[in-house]
C-alpha cells in the first residue's frame, strides 16, 4: 500500500551505536533512567527535548518506551513525536496502548499512517478500533486502501485472510529468469517486502514458487518453470492462524501463498508475522491453564479482573466440592487432628503431579505431537511416570508421618492415599485434555479446573478414606 | 556444507495433492490408520511396502511418522526407508527419537548425512550424541565439515555460535549490483540459503545488509552501498538464543550476521530457526512453572521421572510448612471441626490466585515486557486487582460459609482470610518473579514452588489465626 514513487526502497537509517548506548541496557531493554528523562521533559510541557531524546531510537524502541511509560503520559507523547510515530512504531506496539496512543491522534492523522502500512498490518490496527473510530480512519483513506482493507476484515478474526498482505509479486509461467528481473526493475509500483516470487498459471492459481537466490544464481536465459519449486504450501482464506504459524514451522516457510476458494493466488504471509503468532500462541496456553486470560500487562485493570474472579470462582466451586469431601469425614476428623493436619499435602502434591502431566499434554496437543496415533503410547507413559513418582512419594510422606506423629498404621494410611492421588492426578492430567480435544474444546482452557477438582477431592477422599476403611478411625 | 556440482539448486519435490490426503488429515497431521499400515509393513518383515508408503510424503511428514510409531518400530523403519532419510527428515526429528534412529544407522551413513547439511544442523544433531559417537561420526566427515563442526561446538550451548551456519554471501563494499549479480551466478559452490547479502570491509566487519528484492528492483550500475541498509543488528556469537530470538521479533528479521569478538562477521542466522526458538523457549515457561522438565513426551521415562520427582519432593517440603502451621492450630480444630473443612478452600483459591499473577509476570518478564522502569506500576496494578477478586471471593465465600453453617462469625472470618490470602498471593506473584529475575535466576523455575508455599502457609495461618484473633475458638 505505499507508493513507492516518492520513497526510497528503504529508510536507509543511519544508527550509531553510540546513540543506543545511552537509552539501551545490556539486554537491549530501554534503559530505565532514560524512561525517566523523556517523561520529565514531558511533564516540564518541553516537547522539543522529548523529541530529541527519542528521535535516535529505532522504531522497535520507540514502541517499547509508549509501553513502559504510565498510561497518563501515553497522549502527550504521542503528541510531541508525531513525526517519529511512523507505521512502522504503530505495528510494533501492544494492542491497548495502540489504542492509548491512537486516541491522542486525529483520525486523519491514523488514515495516514494506516495508508502507509501493509495491508496486513492495517488490519491489524484497524481491527482492534471502535466500529466508529474504524469508521472515522477508512473514511480518509484512499480508495484503493480502504477496499483492501473492508476486503480483509470480511475474513474471520485470526484467519489467514486476515494474516495476508495483499502485495506480492506473482508472474507468468512463460518467463525466464531475464525477463523477471527486467519485470521487477522496470514496475516501481511493487512491493519490495518478498522474500519469494509466486508462479502462476492463466487462471491465477499459483503453480510454483521461487526463492530470489534461486533466481539471483540463475543465468537470464533459463525458464522459470525449471528453476522454481513446483511443491509448495498453499493457505486457504480461511485457515487459522494457529495452523498456518505450524506449517510455517512445519515446513521451515519464509513465505507461502494464500489461495480462495477457487485456488487463486489472492495474497502471501510472511514468516516475521508469524514469529508474533507463534509467541503469542504459545503464551496464551500458560495464561489458560493458569486461567489469567489475556496475560497481558497493558490490558484495562477491569477487564483483567472481569477474567480472573471467573476462574477463581470456578476453583472456588470446586474447592467446595473437595470441601463436602472433608465434611463428610468430620467426625473422623474430632477423633484424629493429624488427619487434618496432613489431608492438605496429600491434595497438594497430587494437584503437582497433575498440573506437570497436564502442562505437557496441553503443549503436546498444540504442537502435532500428540495425536490419536499415540495417545495410547502417552497414556501408559504418563502412568508409569506416575507409579514411579507416587512410589517415591508414599515412600517419603510414610516414613516422615510415621516418625513424625509416632503413628505407623498413620504413616501406611497418607502412603496409600499419595499413591493413588498421584496415579489419579496422572490419568486425569493426560485424559481430560485430550477428551477435550477430542470434542474440539481447547484443552489449556477448561483442563485444570477439572484437574484439580479430581486431586483435591479424591486427595481427601483417598486420605480420609483409607483412615477409616483401615480402622484407624472411625465414621 | 552442501556441494551444489552435483546437486540442482533444490530439489524439484513433485508431489501431489491427492498423496496427501491417504496420509494427513484435515489438521495436517499423519492419520492413525496410516502410520498402522506402515507399522504392520515392518511387522511384516515387508521393508518395500514400507518404503512405497513413505516415500510419497513430506521430509517433515516423515519425521512426523518417526515420533508417532512406537519406539521399537524407529529402528527398523530407519533401516527399512533409508534412502528417503536425508538431511531435512534429520533436521525435523525431536532430538530423543533422532537418538533412537542414528542409533540404527551406521556411523559412516549418519556422517554422510552430516555432511549434507548446513553447519548449524549438523551441530544442532551432533551435540546430542555420546561423545563416543561423536568421535565415530567426526572421523567419517570431509575435513572442511569436521573442522566447522567442532568450531561450531567450541561455542557455549544455546549461543549464537551454536546456532549460526557458516555459509552466506558476503561481498566488499566498491561491488555493484551488477557484479554482485555475476558473482552469484559464477561462483557455484555459493550457498543458496540466504535471504539478504552481506556487504563487509577489508577487515570483513559488515557495514551494511541488503535485501534480495531490493537487489532484484535496482538497475546494474548502481553501487550496492546505495541500496544497502547501514542500521543493522549484529549478533555476537556469545549472545544466548533466547535474547537473539528476542532481537529477531523485535527488529522483524529475516536473517542477522553473527560477529566474533574483533566485529569480524563469521556466520549468520536465519529466521526458520528461530522460530523453533521462539516455540521452544515459550513452551519451557509453562514446563517449569509446573516443574515438567522439558515437557518432551519423548523424552526417555527415567529422565522425566527424576524432574518430576524432584519438583513433588520440593513441592512435599513446602506442603510440610503448610501443616505444621495447621499442626499448631490442632487445639482449635479439635473445637471446630468446620475449621478443617473449610481450610483447604482458603488456601486454594489463594493458590490460584497467586499462578494467575504468577504466568502474567514470568511471561511478562521474559517477552522483555516488564523492565525495572514499570515494576512500581505492575505490582500496583497486581494489587489493585487482587484488592478486587479478594473483596469478591471474600463475599462470596463469606455468604456461603455463614448460610452453610449458620454462622456468621465463621463466615466472616474465612471472607477476611480470604482477602488477606489473595493480596498476598497477588504480592507474592509478581515480586518473588521480580526478585529472582534481578539475581539472574530463571524466574519460572524457582517462582511457583515459593508462591504456593506462601499461598499456603498464609492461606491457613490467616484463617486459623483469625478464628482465634476474633475469639471463634481458642487456642
Amino acid at each position: 500500500m505505499t507508493d513507492p514513487t516518492d520513497a526510497p526502497l528503504h529508510e536507509p537509517d543511519v544508527l550509531e551505536a553510540a546513540d543506543q548506548s545511552t537509552s539501551l541496557d545490556e539486554d537491549n531493554r530501554l534503559l530505565p533512567g532514560f524512561v525517566d528523562q523523556v517523561c520529565e521533559a514531558l511533564d516540564a510541557g518541553d516537547d522539543e527535548a522529548a523529541y530529541d531524546l527519542v528521535e535516535p531510537l529505532h522504531p522497535a524502541d520507540i514502541a517499547d518506551l509508549f509501553e513502559l511509560v504510565e498510561r497518563d503520559y501515553r497522549g502527550p507523547l504521542a503528541r510531541a513525536i508525531t513525526d517519529l510515530l511512523g507505521a512502522d512504531v504503530l505495528t510494533e506496539l501492544n494492542d491497548y496502548v495502540r489504542d492509548d496512543v491512537i486516541d491522542a491522534l486525529p483520525a486523519a492523522q491514523v488514515a495516514e499512517l494506516a495508508g502507509q502500512l501493509e495491508t496486513d498490518d492495517a488490519v491489524a490496527i484497524i481491527e482492534e478500533m471502535e466500529e466508529e473510530d474504524q469508521r472515522a480512519v477508512l473514511a480518509e483513506l484512499e480508495p484503493a486502501d480502504r477496499a483492501a482493507i473492508v476486503d480483509a476484515l470480511s475474513f474471520p478474526e485470526e484467519s489467514a485472510g486476515r494474516l495476508m498482505q495483499r502485495d506480492l509479486v506473482a508472474v507468468p509461467e512463460h518467463m525466464n529468469v531475464g525477463q523477471l528481473i527486467d519485470y521487477l526493475r522496470e514496475h516501481a509500483d511493487l512491493t519490495t517486502e518478498f522474500w519469494e516470487i509466486f508462479i502462476v498459471d492463466p487462471q491465477h492459481r499459483p503453480v510454483g514458487t521461487c526463492q530470489l537466490s534461486w533466481i539471483l544464481r540463475t543465468p537470464r536465459h533459463i525458464a522459470l518453470t525449471d528453476v522454481m519449486k513446483r511443491d509448495q504450501t498453499l493457505i486457504p482464506t480461511d485457515m487459522d492462524q494457529e495452523e498456518v504459524a505450524l506449517r510455517f514451522q512445519k515446513y521451515a516457510l519464509i513465505s507461502a501463498a494464500v489461495v480462495d476458494g477457487a485456488g487463486r493466488l489472492v495474497g502471501q504471509i510472511t514468516v516475521d508475522d508469524i514469529i508474533h503468532i507463534v509467541q503469542e500462541e504459545a503464551g496464551e496456553d500458560i495464561f489458560r491453564l493458569s486461567g489469567a486470560g489475556d496475560g497481558d500487562i497493558n490490558e484495562p485493570i477491569r477487564e483483567t479482573y472481569k477474567t480472573r474472579v471467573r476462574w477463581l470462582i470456578a476453583n472456588l466451586g470446586t474447592a467446595l466440592v473437595a470441601s463436602s469431601v472433608i465434611g463428610f469425614f468430620g467426625g473422623a476428623i474430632e477423633q484424629m487432628v493429624a488427619l487434618a493436619v496432613l489431608m492438605p499435602i496429600v491434595a497438594g502434591v497430587g494437584g503437582n503431579a497433575g498440573t506437570q502431566t497436564l502442562a505437557v499434554t496441553v503443549r503436546a496437543l498444540a504442537t502435532n505431537q500428540l495425536t490419536e496415533s499415540n495417545t495410547r503410547r502417552a497414556i501408559l507413559r504418563e502412568m508409569r511416570i506416575a507409579l514411579m513418582n507416587g512410589a517415591t512419594i508414599a515412600l517419603i510422606a510414610g516414613t516422615a508421618t510415621a516418625l513424625w506423629f509416632h503413628d505407623i498404621h498413620l504413616g501406611l494410611v497418607i502412603a496409600a492415599a499419595m499413591q493413588t492421588n498421584i496415579l489419579l492426578a496422572g490419568l486425569a492430567g493426560v485424559v481430560i485434555p485430550v477428551v477435550l480435544e477430542k470434542f474440539d474444546q481447547d484443552p489449556a482452557v477448561a483442563s485444570s479446573i477439572f484437574v484439580t477438582m479430581t486431586t483435591d477431592s479424591m486427595g481427601f477422599l483417598a486420605f480420609l478414606g483409607l483412615a477409616v476403611a483401615s480402622g484407624l478411625v472411625s465414621l
